[in-house]
């Protein structure tokens, strides 16, 4: 059954999709010469119209080329499995290229895992509602169940999984069995626990986490207490890709706040708590757009 | 006889120039299918590679098309005339395209007009002495004497021209002789001087104009009194092309600077300053890089 | 009886009060030697201590004065009458003085008009019910229903008091019913309906308003179209005081966001609306802690 | 002789002082009740016109207590002395207090130590012969020769003084000769040597410096490069008072810039170079109008 909570407000609904045809094409491989001629010549051999383009080199020669194509394919969803087929063959296979096909049309499914918090998850999910943010929010997991009552308004299923010291394994492996093949993106909006190697190989698919940040960082517990303590003019947030490396993944979206000597460590939290929500709202909508490419350690933000 | 005072110090240099062979070509026309592909299929017929490609379009169906791209061409120089006149024939006219081709390693010259103060225009020299900006500063002129022997010390003629009320059209006509087919650019570094529908038809180059912008704006005389006396919490600049709508042009670049009560009105122009020159300088070296093209009263800056 | 929905979250919880001695202590009066002198000497002999303090004179001679001085009285509550009585007498009237004292401890009452957009008045509850906007929302006016589901959750009245071209000043009448003696604040949150002379004067309290702003100002109907054809690079909200000047009342604060030519209209409307509600709940925030003084057409934001 | 260089530029020339009378007043102590009422008590008697007060302190309970006053005392210059005895006696000692009384009047003498960038030394002598610094620089050190030509034009001395591995100590002393008794301030405007311990206990004044910051921190070598590898949005300087834990001193100021993946590591450093000059002018400025209170590892900056 559903509860009146969850009924009263609007299904979250995408922005509307007025043209289906929207396809975006992704590439990246070592740069040369005739690549972007010829990735154009293909769609425009394949009866796409190019509508957007952007593409980067990481150095003048040498270097490895990523671009981003938004193109519109009457048909497009019928044609997508052709068109995969003949691109890998005819362009991606002479160049060395890696690619993929996307269909704006199509949102993402995001899972959004949360401890206590809640301003980053809200922000996420009023986007989503307003249609900022299209992606299809197919559950939201939690350690704890203090959040419930906030998200289910939304219309999301909110799953907790309770994670204690002794249960960590199993935790995990619920997660996963409710992850796995269900979801395109896993969020991590201020989640406060460990993402171990195990879970990042097995979720299969991005995770993006958000963290907070300081000129110069500040490493450890009590961050804004160092930072206050070291009369910190700015407080920041980081948006990130998950890696084995805790923290300190491909960035994405940064971005600060101007504080001073006035600002108690509280106060540092809660205006840490506004970048943190905007920069991994912005990190999340360039994500879902395909507008980003990892590059190793980095990434390219189109 | 050349000065001491002028000798003292380098000449303008410019970034090093490795690469002789790197060109821009920047175009414009309706949207359409197969643009792009043609225009880089072009490109790589030619022998040239293409190094960097922005492309806009300012609506998803029936806007106008803007690209600009930078190529690498051997010899460039030499061929650049042959270049321009196949691509008219074979893509410019077929698609109705305005285009212009220009040499990375052929700095702009440009002229910079001053009044009294010296904030901006000591900018833009620095950063060209300094590397920064690639241009050829070939004069500096100025209805007042006040700042010669700032503006010498940086190996640029500095040359006055008196302006009074009596005089205009005459000191008009002077400063036209002296930039008339000399100068590529103009820059209004605050010059405090109408800029007339005579000397814009005449100049013959774009001119760039910086001036000082609040939220609202507050126009007229004495606009950081009026700024103060709302109690405005930012002061800000605006680059902008000039036109025959004084202070109207499309907009290259904006930035602010927060402020509160306890500036005086006096501290609001000085932080105001501070924002000219950096957003002078900004949209100075964008459109020495060929970075941004005009679209009617607007622009695009790749 | 209460609807499943409105008790399915916690009411409004403002930031713990563990000090209920704490007061503040606003003047302001013509500028002249001993004034801080006599204010601290009086808080002082009163057996308060100051635990901030700030002023500001608007010229360094014959300026008007203003001071913002926290203080902790034990007891205060009760003591307050006798300190506003004694302080006019002593203090006050000799300077020639206005003043107010109020009590940190108890929350400003708080009404927020809304039409049909949802982004600030959703931003000012969730800073409520998180502890970070110290006021006590009585209720929620709007001309229009739309937002109702949104708002009740969080456990705040919302009243739909229908206004048209017809009904304008009964619609009116109706609003300064609810409102007249009952809010010791009126915000204005994205309320797209005229506020008159008449509304002003009968509500008697304080009206906080939101609108967006640009460099330069782009004044009537479709101002992020016309903001769109000028290719501005920032667009900003203005939180104001209103007076009978629309849109033309004492700045609270103000901010900014870049944009860029890839911004269609509706980008710019929704990176506004960023703009719009983080500065309109730090502006609503400021009034509520008492930090705003106006000056004229100006204010002082301590 | 006066070379025509130096004697072509108008000696730096401070803000005009209007009013001799004006003085600071600094303190710090252990909070508690009537510090601000002795404070202002006293300068009422002393025949002292507040007109600028600020104070701050550490902690709503036993926290540390700074405060900063401007005020107008006629014949302060002749005064000083006495108002310092006086104020010793009857205020500062009951308090257990620190303080320092300054003339806005007398400009402090700074010291300029520089290597082979000019950015930030330029920035601070135009904005000292501008007037927005009011200083008397007596002198540019630097353990290289590189930027004779660029300083003196400002009317101030150049001094080389030869640094390398193995003249470290006789070079240090060198500039501690220079330096002791001569200036009241050192800057540190991209001064590559180290700072030791000796010299920071010799030189007998505060240092400041400016250095490059991210978020996170990249420590090291070639920080931009490491900067580069992770993808940072954001570069960033950061403005501090020199202590012998090298670059972990009180934070004065800190600013930062976005950038995104098209900057090379090289216009990564050119960006942090503008943030770099903005910021180091603003501490120093701050620093010369006696704004900047050290607490311990961080600052009051009023």
């Amino acid at each position: 059954m559903t509860s009146p909570t969850t009924s009263s407000l609007p299904a979250p609904r995408p922005a509307p999709r007025t043209d289906a045809d929207l396809g975006r094409l992704l590439i990246q491989c070592q740069d040369g010469p005739g690549i972007v001629s010829a990735v154009s010549g293909f769609l425009s051999r394949a009866g796409a119209n190019i509508v957007d383009l952007a593409q980067h080199s990481t150095a003048p020669e040498g270097g490895r080329f990523f671009q981003r194509t938004e193109f519109r394919l009457p048909g497009l969803s019928a044609a997508r499995e052709e068109l995969e087929r003949t691109f890998a063959a005819e362009v991606a296979a002479p160049f060395g290229m890696e690619f993929v096909v996307t269909e704006a049309a199509k949102p993402k499914r995001v899972a959004i895992l949360v401890s206590k918090t809640d301003h980053c998850v809200l922000d996420l999910l009023w986007r989503n509602r307003r249609g900022q943010l299209d992606m299809n929010v197919v559950m939201v997991v939690s350690n704890h169940p203090d959040l419930a009552d906030e998200i289910r308004p939304f219309g999301v299923p909110y799953v907790h999984v309770p994670a204690t010291r002794d249960n960590r394994a199993e935790a995990e492996q619920r997660q996963l069995d409710l992850l796995r093949g269900n979801v395109d993106l896993v969020v991590l909006a201020r989640y406060m626990q460990i993402i171990t190697p195990t879970f990042l190989a097995g979720v299969g698919c991005p995770l993006i986490n958000i963290h907070h940040s300081f000129l110069p960082a500040f490493i450890g517990a009590a961050p804004y207490q160092k930072a206050k303590e070291r009369g910190v003019k700015l407080v920041g947030a980081t948006a990130h890709y998950v890696t084995e490396d805790l923290d300190e993944g491909p960035i994405i979206e940064q971005d600060v706040v101007r504080v001073d000597h006035r600002h108690s460590t509280p106060d540092l939290a809660r205006l840490g708590a506004d970048v943190e929500r905007a920069v991994l709202s912005r990190a999340v909508r360039w994500h879902l757009e395909d507008r980003v490419a990892r590059n190793g350690g980095s990434t390219v933000v189109f």
